[in-house]
């Protein structure tokens, strides 16, 4: 499997401006990306932490999958993102390997990326993205 | 504040060389560095994926944080660390900010690195590590 490294670590969160603002305050995060992704009913934010990379994710619903996420959980870590040079054959491998991949077709995520995701049952509890390299 | 990366997020799961397996198999993982760490009541490993780092834990007990941390929300996403070049100048400068940093004096992590944790509730949820720069 051709995963280059780790490309962000996803929160799920109540309120953007006020995460991004803590996470600016403690941390010196600064925002690289904002931007609706209506397929996945969210507001999200790219930071830049150092040389590391979050997102935080708004819903721009209750009844959304993040909303959803919020409603059971609270907000909290939602997911881990592998950037890979393809996400098209990454998706091919994983599905051989019996991984229950979420979005067989690839689709735009922040900053208009190609992403997939598997599902949590595939990873010990964890929600994976992988993501074209950038 | 002085964050030079991301350093790893780590994940909680039941059985450590399972684990192990799985993100090997998935995602081309290759184990960097495991060991006990007795005064966290865990198990550790770090993985390389890619360029990327995630830390597997496992508890050696019930009754430990990662113990209960399994029991109430099962397997899943732990923790988020940064790596900054100091963490007693980082931990001061958090609890100036107002973080509840739960080591106000670091103490050891995998590998013998100095780390403090500070609480989910000062950052939305998300319990963070920093951790000496390595």
């Amino acid at each position: 499997m051709d995963v280059a490294g780790l490309h962000h670590v996803a929160m799920a969160v109540d309120d953007l401006d006020e995460a991004i603002a803590t996470y600016g305050r403690l941390y010196g995060a600064t925002v690289e990306l904002r931007g609706r992704i209506e397929s996945q009913g969210v507001e999200a934010a790219y930071l830049k932490v150092g040389a590391g990379r979050i997102e935080l994710l708004t819903p721009l619903g209750d009844d959304t999958p993040v909303g959803r996420f919020l409603a059971g959980r609270g907000p909290g870590m939602h997911h881990v993102a592998f950037s890979v040079p393809d996400v098209g054959s990454v998706v091919r491998e994983l599905r051989s390997a019996g991984a229950d991949v979420i979005d067989s077709e690839p689709r735009p995520g922040l900053g208009g990326h190609e992403v997939s995701f598997v599902h949590p049952d595939s990873a010990h509890g964890v929600l994976v993205e992988v993501l074209a390299h950038g």
